[in-house]
């Protein structure tokens, strides 16, 4: 059985700074919240997640096909429910790529693979959120 | 309605430089993956979400208490399961933290409102796994 540990240590304000495997990332919130705006906030973190998860894949995939590409970004865009506490309910993801013509069935592919069978963190986001896909080419 | 949006670019090897409201996180996968660990992986990034989430609930809880505290600190483990996508199964939250005697039911009260209905990462993670916590005074 895999496990995961991470810890995160109080700063100050609302400040926590996460060691993660070595890697350090803090998290805040804004001034409205009680914050300095030190970081990013916990919720919006996950979407990085995601993103940074199913653009493994995507990557991974299209090395493996031997796919050239340029310019590859992906957003994320999320609504969140009116009832407290908020969570994600409809999140979108944007892929904007630059890729050849005839390699854009192999990118779709790869989105497809990703988000059905690969990317963890989509499997978790599919648990409490509708989640959709849209390719753009550039 | 709430939305959030956050942007993920492609850099190179696995790694993604994600901009959240302006801050920028880095993700990566170790070499095994095919990355450079140049920082944490997506997933466990979903632990560091959970902890500063939690987190700023347990001190605006402790502030608006007037509870003076130091040392804190909160430790998550997480197993994932054994099949693929592995997604997390259970978690476990320990919030460390030094704190006088007579405000340790202060402190549970306000780790049980943040589980309850404060934190939105816990009540999505909530959807996929189990969740625990445990107080572990310094």
């Amino acid at each position: 059985m895999d496990t995961h540990q991470i810890s995160a240590a109080f700063i100050h304000g609302m400040a926590f700074n996460a060691n993660i495997n070595g890697h350090s990332v803090i998290t805040d919130t804004t001034t409205d919240g009680g914050g300095n705006d030190e970081g990013p906030s916990p919720k919006r973190l996950m979407l990085a997640s995601l993103a940074g998860c199913t653009g493994i894949d995507v990557v991974s995939i299209l090395n493996k096909m031997k796919v050239p590409f340029s310019d590859f970004s992906i957003d994320v865009w999320a609504s969140l429910t009116d009832e407290h506490p908020k969570i994600y309910k409809e999140v979108k993801l944007t892929y904007r790529i630059r890729i050849v013509e005839t390699d854009k069935s192999r990118m779709e592919k790869a989105v497809k693979l990703s988000d059905e069978k690969y990317c963890g963190v989509s499997a978790m986001f599919k648990t409490f959120a509708k989640v959709e896909h849209e390719v753009v080419y550039l």
